[in-house]
């Protein structure tokens, strides 16, 4: 009989988001009159009309594609030149980054890549994760057999977790041991922190000196708005030779449901074989995407590129201020109904500690039996995440005051 | 220093169709004149315009990501209910083929399910796959580390391959010894050959028998002609607990840029851990879906809904009927040349015999130097399709009459 892959055995419960959904469906089910209030902030998943300036170049796509002379088949397995090279330029050389083209690697999103990227890795290494973070780096480690079981706080044995808390701002320095392989997310989901360029420094100092690589995701750097914050790992000298960094389009423009982000992997970057010969990962990738993929859907394609058209970046920029909007209402009204909080400043996330001493998981109830709102128990973000909550800013304008008119109740 | 994955060492030069569109690109550089008559034949790729009815189906579901009211974020990632339950219909319950929507499992391409198919599976399982073949079943398992080094006629240590040649007529008997893992395509790329019921209810006896796991590609069904070929590994009893089948609308609905295809994985297919518990594979599949992916883009799931409408429909059946003209030309064409020729009949591709001994890259450089039209060389699908040559019909009647007229000066 053909065996399965044990290691998805040691997974905790549902996928974090799922289970939300899971609790959130009974509720309804039970309190009809409740549920036609009930107001999500739970998953980090926009609510906006997609930019005109997307719509449009998609549409032209298709159009495009009902048309003889027009018509494309399979495109170039790691993304059409068109979008790669706009990305390399906009995102990178443009703010006095080098990055070639052909190290731009377009993806179906920044999930997806966490996923991708462990394909061309070794098992042996020894990985690193911040602790709470977006729950895909850790199990998808679980689910590639570089963990041992989990422990009874749900973290797993084998990873290294740093810790995020309110003492080290939610930036976690680099740690005494070795370690292969560090996730870092910044601004991070779910605290909302920001690292500044000392810290990141001191990440590359480390990766350097311990030939470790860095999976830098920056998801959210859209929102930041502070200035001299990084936007990218690759502004800190050295990063290129020990960083990949992943992308998205989904926060910046929308795509939650269309779907597209990159990674970018500098030629640089080198990995080990078990005998110690050094070669750079970038074949890797490459061929990993000829062989697994045949890139992402050509309108989506055009739909990216459309993101950085003058027009494009306004909406953009639009849709940013507008949830940072949001962040800075849901951020006030929990810090008036005298909660501890943190975040929403550089990023649409509001980390907030539970009082009472609740659980999160019981702050998650009694957030939505009492105010009919759904939030993201920082439980299920790894342990250090108990006993604090993630309120989302995605939401409408109108949402958002409501949210905020409903959190004032908590006093 | 971080390990990369040293089972991406094995693999043999490029993946086929890089190296074939390297070639092509040398070709057209030292000879400028005859690149302007270059006809393509090669990859597999379609050539006609998208059904109409996924262009509007397209368009519109892209114009309302534009609109507040019916804007849509994340989808479930398993695929929105209206494609699962549209294919699950259509494809199956329609035919008598019992499988339920959550069954099926929307992807962005059969390639892709190829490689996150492994996701699931253990390591300890002993592959067959047939010899030739889509090269991605063996070069995925070569990268999950499932084989030995490639042997000099480029397959791999540790893959039981199952011979497809005239003798067999391309359809391999199940064989003797024990594997886990069987993988079957039928309508079958690249040599165009389809199994009968019988045939088909062997491998499922074997399955039984030997407990393994038959993964069943079925991305060319929508090309059988003749009647009693089964278009489903699930038209045989038996097969929901021992099959998966891959599915693309690369091939009806010509997505080959657009991305999509899906799985179908019952709920009664089990595997096993090393210590012998046996579970079902498809909570696995559930999860791998839950964790690593947002599903496929919005758009491109309404335009897959739209093949199965009416005019889609008939639509889909002028595309292929479209390719299947073209087939007979140049079946017909090859055998006027004198040459041996197979396929063609309920597949888009003609396989055919070397002349003069030569080998299948020695044919491909006479007949894009002699000719200038681009094949694919037998021996990049497996040691067997050595002296085979693949002739693809995907392209306008206007080329495949012109390489009909071409193919017959190699008498």
């Amino acid at each position: 009989m053909a065996y399965l892959n044990e290691n998805y055995l040691k997974l905790q419960a549902g996928y974090l988001f799922p289970e939300v959904a899971r609790r959130v469906r009974g509720f309804c089910e039970a309190n009809p009159k409740a549920a036609e209030r009930l107001i999500r902030c739970g998953i980090g998943d926009v609510t906006e009309p997609l930019p005109r300036a997307a719509i449009e170049a998609m549409k032209q796509a298709v159009e495009e594609l009902g048309d003889h002379e027009t018509f494309r088949g399979y495109g170039p397995e790691q993304g059409y030149e068109f979008l790669r090279s706009a990305i390399a330029q906009n995102d990178y050389r443009d703010r006095n980054i080098e990055i070639a083209d052909d190290e731009i690697f377009v993806s179906d999103g920044s999930k997806c890549d966490c996923g991708y990227i462990l394909d061309i890795l070794g098992d042996q290494n020894k990985v690193a994760a911040p602790d709470p973070v977006y729950p895909v780096y850790v199990d998808t480690n679980v689910m590639a057999g570089h963990t041992g079981p989990a422990r009874r706080d749900g973290n797993y044995e084998g990873i290294l977790y740093l810790p995020c808390t309110a003492e080290n701002n939610f930036v976690p320095e680099p740690p005494k041991e070795h370690v292969d392989l560090v996730y870092l997310c910044f601004p991070n989901n779910p605290t909302g922190a920001v690292a500044s360029r000392a810290q990141l420094s001191r990440w590359v100092d480390y990766a350097r000196e311990h030939e470790a690589l860095l999976l830098f995701d920056a998801a959210y750097e859209a929102y930041i708005s502070e200035h001299d914050i990084p936007h990218s790992i690759f502004e800190v000298p050295g990063a290129r030779e020990h960083a990949v960094e992943l992308r998205s389009f989904s926060k910046n423009g929308g795509f939650t449901g269309v779907r597209c982000g990159f990674t970018v992997m500098p030629k640089l970057v080198l990995a080990r074989t078990e005998n110690g010969r050094r070669l750079p990962l970038h074949p890797l990738w490459q061929r990993r995407w000829s062989t697994k993929s045949n890139s992402v859907s050509y309108p989506v394609q055009r739909g990216a590129e459309a993101l950085y058209s003058q027009q494009g970046r306004k909406q953009v920029r639009a849709l940013v201020d507008h949830y940072m909007g949001n962040a800075k209402l849901l951020r006030d009204a929990a810090a008036d109904a005298g909660l501890e909080t943190f975040g929403g400043v550089n990023a649409p996330y509001i980390w907030v500690k539970t009082p009472d001493g609740l659980t999160s998981w019981q702050m998650f109830d009694r957030v939505l039996r009492e105010l009919n709102v759904v939030i993201t128990p920082g439980a299920g973000f790894g342990a250090q995440g108990e006993g604090h909550f993630r309120i989302s800013a995605f939401n409408s304008r109108e949402n958002a005051e409501e949210v905020a008119r409903r959190l004032k109740k908590l006093r």
